[in-house]
């Protein structure tokens, strides 16, 4: 299961133990500017019973090509509905399917039957692997890229949360008693890890929080 | 164009540049006990004309699983008829689909229009990752992954090895000029760099040079 410590990977996270199957975590320190979402992942994952938590070193800056990991300023002061159906500068390339393709290594190796992200297709509609049929293809992908694939136990690609909008996977999350205060979602802390409220992450979020009628617990630098 | 230091990369290399290509190449230091072949991919690169060199750090050690980055034995003494049609221990789970998505993340900022890479799907049998449907399986994730492939713009994948036996890629790369002693192939070398003329990758490729009648110029520590 990949954990990012934000509230989408914490209630994909509640509902694959929900659901009966033992996840094992799975991070990437990718030289993202928001490390402090890498605390927030162990946090999350121990709170939600994950077996393990190991966290990939990756270093995605040696392409650069992204506002989250090159020296690209993030936007900010953009409504969600602004935002919904562009590709946005934060999208890093090929992310998802080099963070999915860890999780394969790892799911052969531990003989895992699936792998569980907490991808959106409703609120991330501009991320072209944040899609159904990125998912699709990356299954596919699974099926032949790997032994235990070939012996016939392919990996399957389980993102729940893919067609559910912010404010229900808050309500989803809530049920199952997610502690929402554990998670990070901001692109741009300040320096104490305050979210800044003002990044599309963040407008995200609390538009989230408000329509789903439930107060968000974080601390943000501007409220 | 992925550059692991080895014969074959060597001559895809080759190959993409002889086809008018401006390669940029992309090596891995992903916890191989032979990282000695990273001082053979910086030499293949530059002498064979790629633009760039970049090498990414990645660490597939932190799920194990494999003899080229566990605790566990390379094999020895195996012909290539032995090891042909078996998942051998020196596979490395998801290995290419990591790398390929690495490639995937440079293309997409680069704007490359295809990936080469030198897998064969000849004498490399029993990887699952060097096999068409595998390549096929990348190029149509690739085609829904990436903001390009969306914008209607897919990186294509070009293995021209894939189905050469070793001897006609040597025979290959003698045409096209291919320094074969900037090359390295073996699992298991010498503190000195010399080659042990006995794992799996050694064996095919001291095969490969004798049907091609040729002599293969690097040392080997069993000479």
């Amino acid at each position: 299961m990949l954990v990012s410590g934000g509230l989408d990977s914490a209630v994909t996270l509640a509902l694959c133990a929900a659901e009966g199957f033992e996840p094992s975590a799975l991070s990437f320190a990718y030289g993202q500017r928001h490390e402090v979402e890498l605390e927030a992942a162990a946090r999350v994952a121990h709170s939600l019973g994950a077996r393990e938590h190991r966290t990939a070193q990756i270093d995605l800056r040696i392409f650069g090509g992204s506002a989250l990991t090159a020296d690209i300023p993030v936007p900010q002061h953009r409504s969600p509905d602004e935002t919904r159906h562009q590709i946005p500068i934060t999208y890093v390339p090929a992310r998802n399917t080099i963070f999915l393709s860890y999780a394969l290594a790892w799911a052969e190796v531990l003989g895992a039957e699936a792998i569980f992200l907490g991808v959106n297709a409703i609120d991330y509609s501009g991320y072209p692997d944040c899609r159904p049929e990125f998912l699709r293809a990356f299954e596919q992908l699974a099926r032949v890229a790997t032994k235990a694939g070939v012996e016939g136990i392919p990996v399957r690609i389980h993102a729940p949360l893919l067609e559910l909008s912010k404010a229900e996977i808050i309500r989803r999350g809530q049920e199952l008693g997610v502690d929402f205060s554990l998670t990070h979602s901001c692109y741009a802390p300040a320096a104490d890890g305050a979210a800044c409220g003002l990044c599309d992450s963040c407008q995200l979020r609390l538009q989230g929080f408000r329509e789903a009628g439930l107060s968000d617990p974080i601390r943000y630098a501007t409220a």
